[in-house]
């Protein structure tokens, strides 16, 4: 099963030493929100029709909904298009073109539509200097992460790019950009998985922003920024991800081991990568998440997993660290505390490392798994457990309900199999 | 040893069904914050020279050094010393009175000494319009409540009174106040307790006040308020304290049954009230509290237990609620997350009622304990937890430690006592 990738020769070995490095590298790493900027002055290949989205690649016709959704409303936003047939249209015709948020060291959540007038937020590693960009989180009800592209949509984006961007760029640049990390290690010791639950986070970030953002901005203009964010209990998502971007880029840096750097959905086939493969995905086809549904809607409306929010869970957060966010647990019907802790330690099995920055207290303080390895998860048969939303199939409706997914364990079969064949004499 | 408090006569019934309604009554309280006023404005009496203390009634001699060096700050603060010499002196010829923050609805941390001039949270309770105060939280370091009277502190007091406290109250009255019980709920879910810990609590009131602050006021003085509140992670307590107080004062409102309505300390006696008890204090001496030392402080330096926030645990947070604060449980020494939860389980036999408002995340959900009965204190020998700082004994040092500390059982034993002479034939 494992591929000739266990035991202890030499080359195995030498994998075992490439991901101790892997992991250290992901436990230096050190995002801080630098800037907010628009997207095309950051990635400048964005000033052509071209846009990002969650997952590995995928064609615009074998999308789900949500995803569908979303772009026809970036069409919209960008102006490329006037009608939302006009937009599909387009869009069907290969005349916008498309590529995965992480060809261009971004990521998003749900169907992680980036486009070049998009404010984002540029997360740079004080180790390293690398950069990772994040589209900002809208909040709830209809926003185009979930395919709605209505005028409440449009408007928000709209205020996102001529106002609140750049009133958040200017405090962040007052505040000299916010660490990350601090961040991240308090909100574990207030509830949060930095996944499905971000509440301490985001108010952290909220107080750390705010007397530079009314050293920089007054009226109207502060008050609605203030507003939205204090509404925005989500906000810090994005903010994780992109310092998840970072942290798992990290250990991509190394280019050896087999340690998982980055995981993804795109609604159709998940993917990962692994440190000591390059840029290649391991794909399979996602499953549905499990979980708990809003009143009025079921399994059947359910979307399939979709998203890079998992990025979240390659770096030990989200399910991974379930037991940090014990009101999380029941809300993605993952059982009792007791059943949280439980799949800790199952999960502890398929992880090489810790990260000792994110301890998790209900757990007397152990740190969080960091280093999933793609040989135990094969070996094993354990899979990540990855905490998610769960879209409604039909582009627009939005979030339905909350739960939790298992990638495919094909996706890591073939990516040790890929391994065994770069270690083979 | 129950004095007959315990069996199935009339009498004990009527003491059951009354104790029913107390808890019902504490339940029912609804906390809101409704202003920030000059204290004499909302107490009249504190326009003559009188001071409130933490605690049960003492006189000056009697005061442990952070009490004394409070009010000898009081009287500097006030102008009626100009010196530390002379305001001593005027304390111990008794020129200034002194009684008890629970004699006026007030409640105050540590020392507790609020004067007229001093800006006073005023919460409401909306179930019954009754009314309790406390004054600001003044952060950490140099401050009154630890006994420090120095230029520091003067000039913090100065600001709460002519800007920190009139900023406060036009930002609440613009919000037309602030429900504290929803709050309180949040917090136990992101790891507060609420008495050694308001990390998540004081967050989110930050968050509340926001927009309203940024709506009614501007420039230095904004920027000012949103420093301190975002610096101050203790500043949702001394509201905590207020909205335990009126949920005590709820129960005590019933005039009847054998339920703990406030738990205090002045640095040398516990007091405690009893719903059926009118407003008696059943006293004892106070211990030390037991916990872990900041670098070069030891037991020696420790105060005895002081200040009214006991009140907390009356009401089921702070050491009564325990496992809903994982990173406070190294903190005051309490052992592992599994020794908190034996502690909750032990808690749980001395207390006739639950705060369904107040759910414990990391115990599945569970209510917080609600309804101390001297009774079951004195029949198992199981007290109260309590968690609180732990002072230093010189006036101004400050805090030097944390810990946990229990209340005398003769406290509860002389007010079962009476409460057994009450229902005699």
């Amino acid at each position: 099963m494992l591929f000739g990738l266990n035991g202890n020769d030499r080359k195995v070995q030498m994998l075992d030493a490439a991901n101790r490095e892997v992991v250290e590298a992901m436990q230096s790493a050190d995002p801080v929100l630098v800037d907010v900027r628009s997207a095309k002055s950051v990635l400048p290949e964005l000033k052509s029709p071209l846009v990002l989205h969650a997952g590995p690649p995928l064609p615009f016709e074998k999308m789900t909904g949500p995803a569908q959704g979303a772009l026809i409303g970036v069409a919209l936003y960008e102006k490329w298009a006037s009608t939302p047939e006009q937009a599909r249209a387009m869009l069907e015709r290969g005349e916008i073109a498309l590529d995965s948020c992480h060809h261009h060291n971004a990521v998003g959540p749900m169907a992680g539509a980036t486009s070049g007038s998009m404010p984002v937020l540029v997360v740079q590693d004080a180790s390293s200097g690398r950069t990772a960009y994040a589209i900002l989180n809208e909040g709830i009800g209809a926003v185009l992460r979930f395919g709605a592209y209505n005028d409440e949509v449009q408007d928000r984006l709209t205020w996102f790019e001529e106002e609140f961007g750049p009133t958040l760029s200017a405090a962040l640049r007052h505040a000299g950009g916010v660490p990350l990390k601090p961040i991240m290690s308090k909100a574990l010791l207030m509830g949060d998985e930095m996944h499905q639950r971000n509440a301490a986070a985001s108010l952290m970030f909220f107080q750390a922003l705010m007397p530079h953002l009314v050293a920089t901005a007054t009226g109207d203009r502060l008050l609605r920024a203030v507003n939205f964010l204090g509404q925005t209990d989500q906000f810090f998502l994005n903010l994780a991800m992109a310092a998840g971007k970072i942290i798992g880029d990290a250990g991509q840096a190394v280019n050896g081991g087999s340690i998982v750097t980055a995981m993804c959905r795109n609604g159709v086939e998940f993917g990962l990568r692994v440190s000591g493969l390059g840029n290649s995905w391991w794909t399979g086809p996602v499953n549905r998440p499990q979980g708990m549904y809003f009143a009025g809607y079921g399994p059947e409306d359910g979307n399939p997993d979709i998203g890079d929010s998992a990025i979240l869970e390659t770096i030990g957060l989200g399910g991974m660290a379930l037991p940090a966010a014990p009101a999380v647990i029941g809300f993605v019907g993952s059982g009792s505390f007791e059943d949280a802790q439980e799949i800790f330690q199952r999960e502890r099995g398929i992880v090489v490392g810790t990260q000792p920055s994110f301890q998790i207290p209900t757990l007397d303080g152990q740190a969080a798994l960091l280093g999933i390895d793609v040989r135990l998860v094969v070996s094993s048969g354990v899979l990540p457990l990855i905490n998610t939303g769960i879209a409604h199939r039909v582009a627009g409706i939005g979030q339905i309900g909350a739960g939790t997914v298992s990638p495919p364990l094909v996706a890591f079969e073939q990516a040790a199999k890929a391994l065994a064949g770069t270690l083979a004499p």
